[in-house]
């Protein structure tokens, strides 16, 4: 690449994880993948090298299924070896009170209305999870250093954590010429998708972003994406996830 | 711990790799591990876990067989969100000419005496491989920013390019009272066992570090070992272990 060409931009939903597959809310709860999410994380590495696409530096959240994630791809695409960003910022979205849930339990109880806002509304956190019980994280000693960790979120406080620290930090990498591969979170993807395509509070409740497909994103000097939307390294694949993402709590 | 005192080193020499189990050397090759190496990485994050040493900062070389190890220790150890560290100079020594070789045969071709000497020898290199071959790493991306990629190198070699980077980098986590692990190999974990206890440049070769068990060094504020030749956390295993590992080539 030239001089003053900007890097190139993948993000990775990290691969079913066991409460995925149970249909809980999760959070910021530390689950493991499942088998089928240890596959979707070899199998992104593999899109990854079949493409050329192959990254300077690995950021992921500090949850084991988006760190799993990334170290299963990264050794799929013989690129175990760059250097490892973590941090809190991309972690999911606090799920609040309802970590730990069944989705289609809390639908039934609550509604569809309400179960929607909880998921997908921009500025609406589910209740607060109660501070010391067994799906709360505020003792746990990995967040030793954040300032207040949250009982809950909603995609705006999502927002308001995470792109400050992409400004500062992963867009530096980028502007530096690098392929910065982000493995993290379907809410913490969507937040940074919302903040590079300039979609409205209103219209990102329609996105959905698959797990294990990396989307990549060709940037310019101001970090807008030449490519709106990103191209996912398998179009038809991702199609097909979104859809089953968008359908979560029907089961 | 109070305010002076000083962190806890923890070794860890990478599980069984493909080579390893095929009886080759392998130096900077970069193989895989075997489905026995994992379960070794996995069973030193228990042990690491049953013995309360939680580490605060993992640093492994830039090869798969150890970066792997790091992780499934660190995943079962619940640690696999601490901040993580990989530098060539922790690689395994380079082994010239031998990379790819069979151990057995290299002994029945050049003799026991000239066999260990290669293996052993602090200051006598294998011959170097050559450049641009199948085995050599000269050309490896991974590398491109080495001043001057090793061909070969002795036990001194790997001394001379490890312990100006451990007291310039890992050293500092430790005064500062952190747990550091350090996932490697047998002979860069050599050269640090080496220069920690004071080890002679004839003694070293008859020290052997068994794959898969966490060695700790609790160190003093010079960064003097308060345990001279550190504790293994499974002593039974290591020693069993390592002759395993003296026996080598005896295939």
């Amino acid at each position: 690449m030239g001089g003053m060409s900007t890097g190139t931009l993948v993000l990775l939903r990290h691969g079913e994880s066991e409460w995925n597959a149970m249909n809980l809310f999760t959070g910021w709860v530390d689950v493991h993948l499942t088998d089928k999410g240890i596959a979707e994380g070899k199998r992104a590495g593999v899109l990854l090298a079949e493409h050329g696409v192959l990254p300077d530096i690995s950021y992921t959240s500090l949850l084991r299924r988006a760190i799993s994630t990334a170290n299963f791809a990264l050794d799929a695409a013989d690129r175990h070896w760059i250097p490892v960003i973590r941090d809190w910022r991309l972690n999911e979205r606090h799920y609040g009170a309802l970590q730990g849930k069944n989705k289609a339990e809390i639908k039934d109880e609550f509604g569809e209305e309400q179960f929607m806002l909880w998921r997908r509304s921009y500025d609406t956190p589910p209740p607060p999870i109660e501070p010391g019980t067994k799906y709360s994280q505020d003792t746990d000693v990995r967040y030793a250093d954040v300032d207040e960790v949250p009982l809950t979120e909603c995609l705006k406080d999502v927002v308001e954590r995470f792109i400050p620290y992409w400004e500062e930090t992963i867009s530096q990498d980028l502007l530096a010429g690098k392929t910065v591969l982000i493995t993290a979170h379907g809410n913490s993807l969507r937040a940074l998708v919302k903040h590079l395509d300039g979609i409205s509070d209103e219209e990102i409740a329609g996105l959905n972003i698959p797990t294990g497909i990396p989307l990549r994103y060709d940037l310019d000097e101001n970090l807008r994406p030449l490519n709106p939307g990103g191209t996912y390294l398998d179009p038809e694949a991702a199609a097909a996830g979104a859809a089953a993402v968008a359908n979560q709590g029907a089961k």
